[in-house]
């Protein structure tokens, strides 16, 4: 971390720049936007690993973290770093074409991309100099670059009872999610079969489609783990079709 | 917000600096850090405004915030700049001589020293092109730089079981508080005693002194608001002894 010029007269102008570097990056499943969880925490499935850099992967950095269930992870939105900042934006959870402040929103298009989730913290792992977190309940892109872990402090930062705007509960499960022979036999012949069809189930069963280009009968392709996941909607059942070798699409 | 140089090949060291600028500054009662409550929400009336500076001073960036009872403020903190991060840290929760991970707490001497915390926001004020929050339960120092204002969503970031290492629950409002002749004829005076009292008993209840330095009859003093508050403690009864003007002092 260093800092660049500051000029902070009270009562002027004021100006500062802050340069950070990240701790860490994040290993996920999820290689592009579309597909990922819209919140941490909605597919406990989806799991993780921040792989701390040097100089921060420092065994004695993490000591006792172990003894928290949950962590926060104060990260880079890095796919849109060169993309301006919107004052408003349109929350998917309002169908997409509803504008809330930036402020009132979780979106990415922020004036400073930094992203908070809370996830579940499942192991931390030390070999040597390798320092790792391995994490669950994710909503993190691969290659997400981390500024920051913090524990999650329950009873600072769990408010039950607090009123949340537009987003007052979590999005039903709303989707029946079923498999083509096709897709069976891929999720057979995988080693991580039996762990990918409760993370497909869920991801897609959460309906990962845009309220306003949702389209029964279209083939819609997001790119988790080394495959194109090929799936369609009809009424309230999601068809996998196919889980499609990424080098071949 | 702007991105310096980005080498970023898969597998080896990897290197990215981010810049980021403020979006606004805290004007807050709490001078030093000496007597900043521990934790956000433990003192609910320790008030705060956050003003936003151009170009994030725009009505829409804030509009529908209202909506939401709290808010995460991500910000730095600007007086530890120049110091070095700490891979082990000394939580005041644990009496300030055992050592814990520094991502196993939230010390502010972290690898990038960016705060977070969650107050209640009171109101927003637009008037033209000044837009202010208005919040409380802050542990926020005065002209702290804020990065972020995003809503709180109870339903992603409240986990009320979540398990939380060496900090299980709130600390005890452990002290009585009285007030000295002088200092009460000196809040009388104040057209903000009223709201003085109930801050500085709450403040002062929960023993700002660090545990390794507690010492009965010692005579402590803070910067809060205009005024240095001193106060003694005997027992679990503490006294405040005056509201000296800060320029006298």
């Amino acid at each position: 971390m260093s800092v660049v010029p500051v000029c902070y007269p009270e009562r002027t102008i004021r100006y500062m720049n802050i340069t950070f570097e990240p701790i860490g990056f994040i290993h996920s499943p999820f290689k592009e936007k579309f597909g990922i969880p819209r919140q941490p925490g909605l597919v406990p499935e989806a799991r993780a690993s921040l792989e701390l850099v040097p100089p921060y992967n420092r065994p004695e950095a993490v000591a006792e973290l172990e003894g928290y269930s949950h962590v926060w992870i104060q990260f880079v939105f890095h796919q849109i770093l060169h993309e301006q900042w919107r004052p408003r934006v349109r929350p998917p959870r309002l169908g997409g074409n509803r504008r809330v402040g930036v402020f009132a929103s979780r979106s990415p298009f922020r004036p400073n991309p930094i992203g908070l989730s809370v996830v579940a913290l499942e192991r931390v792992v030390v070999d040597g100099d390798r320092v790792v977190l391995e994490l669950s309940g994710v909503d993190l892109l691969d290659a997400t670059p981390v500024l920051d872990i913090k524990p999650y402090i329950a009873y600072v930062d769990s408010i039950p009872d607090a009123v949340s705007g537009f987003a007052p509960s979590a999005p039903d499960l709303r989707l029946e999610v079923g498999f083509s022979e096709l897709a069976e036999g891929q999720l057979e012949a995988r080693e991580d079969g039996a762990a990918l069809r409760p993370l497909i189930t869920r991801l897609l069963g959460l309906d990962p489609r845009p309220a306003y280009a949702a389209e029964d009968g279209r083939v819609y392709g997001f790119r988790l783990h080394d495959f194109d996941l090929r799936w369609q909607v009809d009424g309230d059942q999601v068809q996998v079709l196919e889980l499609r070798p990424a080098s071949s699409s």
